[in-house]
């Protein structure tokens, strides 16, 4: 699955991942009526209008972008209903040829994150016939736990030729608080990331790892860093956009390749058509807006990259 | 919450939760085959086996223990049919009067956790009208990404009058790959500890914090210090029996009160039927030999508590 999500992002010059963050504040109206028309103005209604939504910016996307990553929360928060809409977004996104990242930070000691591999990740035998449960691409996992917590996920991968993000240095402004704290003389999150590098060599891809790392946009000179403590290991971005990362600063999570890095957009692509420069699309045109939002962000992206060279 | 949890245990002397972890190899057969038949064998199946098997536990344990754990990933392993058995066994459990307690470890940046928040404790508005995901009085919550992860989660707690047991130092072998380095001479588990502390004066109840901290049965060492740094975190405590974790070592997570720790046995009781001195019930009385198996753990915690005075 590494493989295919470098020859992805190779083949699209487009080291994108769109975030599949709906809000109820995000949905143009049009969505939200004719769903809560169906389904009723309750949580089955929301769960509609959530897919309907993702569908439209999917459609819109699909031969632009290597992989989707829809962020799990925000399903999760509609209860059952909601993670049936996170469940038919990641069917769909597949049938369309994209590579799913579950947002899903899960993490446990051994047996549980067993369980929340075969959930995500893996297949449960009942009857002697295979069942999946969300059955995403990869997953994001978060580290807390030590390798114990971490093996099963790796396992799991190893079966299904899947993959994991792990978080190492996340993009949000209190991420510093443990991760950035000094372990003899080296922050936290290098440890996290030297780990990373360590647990990729065991699920290996012809040039990259499949087991990746999340590094925030926020904090460039820490990627600049962690890039070469794991020179093997894709980096999943988020941050770009809304939370402040900038262009210019992400040249420094890529190797020399050109690759080994993907980037986050979430707000900025689902939500485009609420922002400065693509009123003109207006709500009904809000998967238009997306798709203009990818092609902004992959030139962006690109200018920002033969500036650095 | 923390004052209704504290009552409770107080009343039936008993500071124990059941991890409600479901595992496909305890279920008895009869539970099973009788799943199946109505419902098919495969994932929905399951589910009401789950669902079935969680409410002999359930019935035959609620009027001795104040809370019960389930253990989300162990639901998500089976899709939205296994989501869809961890809503009914919440569900079920509050009706019985319980304090439920998900064990979901979620966690991420500031507007997913409120995410996380919003689904698992709080509620969202549709149309004029107040709806409830899963609903849970405590989650377990991953610190990892820092204070601004963890504010939205106490936001919410604090409108519902619910708490959270935050991951300090953890049950599993490999937890001190992170949690025990030192940063300036202290484990980073202290560090945590600290926060957790600090976090739960935001959210007092009337003798303990409504944020709680999870803190491993199998470290009873850092159990002492962690007490002491957190004198008012009521500290739920993972890994007794199955995992290691011995009563002698347990009276250490306590306050001089009495108070201040509840502990979690899962397959110790849940599947008890399957273990040493508890074979007379059989199968057929699984649940049975659960509710023998509380008072069991609670006579050992009791013996241990007065042999430490």
């Amino acid at each position: 699955m590494i493989n295919r999500l470098v020859e992805k992002i190779e083949q699209m010059e487009a080291p994108i991942v769109v975030g599949l963050d709906p809000m109820l504040s995000y949905m143009p109206k049009h969505i939200l009526k004719k769903a809560y028309d169906e389904k009723g103005e309750n949580l089955e209604g929301v769960a509609e209008a959530i897919w309907q939504y993702n569908k439209g910016i999917i459609d819109a996307t699909y031969d632009l972008v290597p992989a989707v990553k829809p962020q799990i929360a925000m399903y999760e928060q509609f209860g059952l209903e909601g993670m049936s809409a996170f469940k038919r977004t990641v069917d769909y996104s597949k049938e369309k040829g994209l590579v799913v990242i579950g947002d899903v930070k899960r993490g446990d000691i051994g047996s549980t994150s067993e369980a929340y591999a075969t959930g995500h990740l893996g297949k449960v035998m009942i009857g002697g016939k295979e069942y999946r449960g969300f059955d995403e691409d990869f997953i994001t996992v978060n580290p807390y736990l030590g390798s114990d917590g971490i093996h099963p996920f790796i396992d799991v991968c190893k079966e299904e030729e899947k993959g994991l993000f792990i978080l190492v240095k996340t993009s949000n402004p209190s991420s510093g608080e443990f991760q950035d704290q000094l372990i003899d003389e080296k922050p936290l999150y290098e440890l996290v990331g030297k780990k990373v590098a360590e647990w990729g060599e065991l699920h290996m891809g012809s040039s990259y790892s499949y087991i990746g790392a999340v590094v925030g946009a926020t904090y460039p000179e820490m990627g600049k860093i962690l890039r070469k403590l794991m020179p093997r290991t894709y980096i999943l971005v988020p941050g770009y956009g809304a939370q402040g990362g900038k262009a210019e600063d992400l040249v420094h999570y890529f190797n020399k390749d050109g690759l080994g890095a993907i980037i986050n957009s979430s707000r900025g692509i689902i939500a485009a058509y609420k922002q400065k420069g693509y009123e003109k699309f207006g709500e009904e045109g809000y998967a238009d807006a997306s798709r203009q939002a990818v092609i902004d962000m992959r030139e962006d992206l690109r200018k920002a990259w033969m500036a650095s060279k």
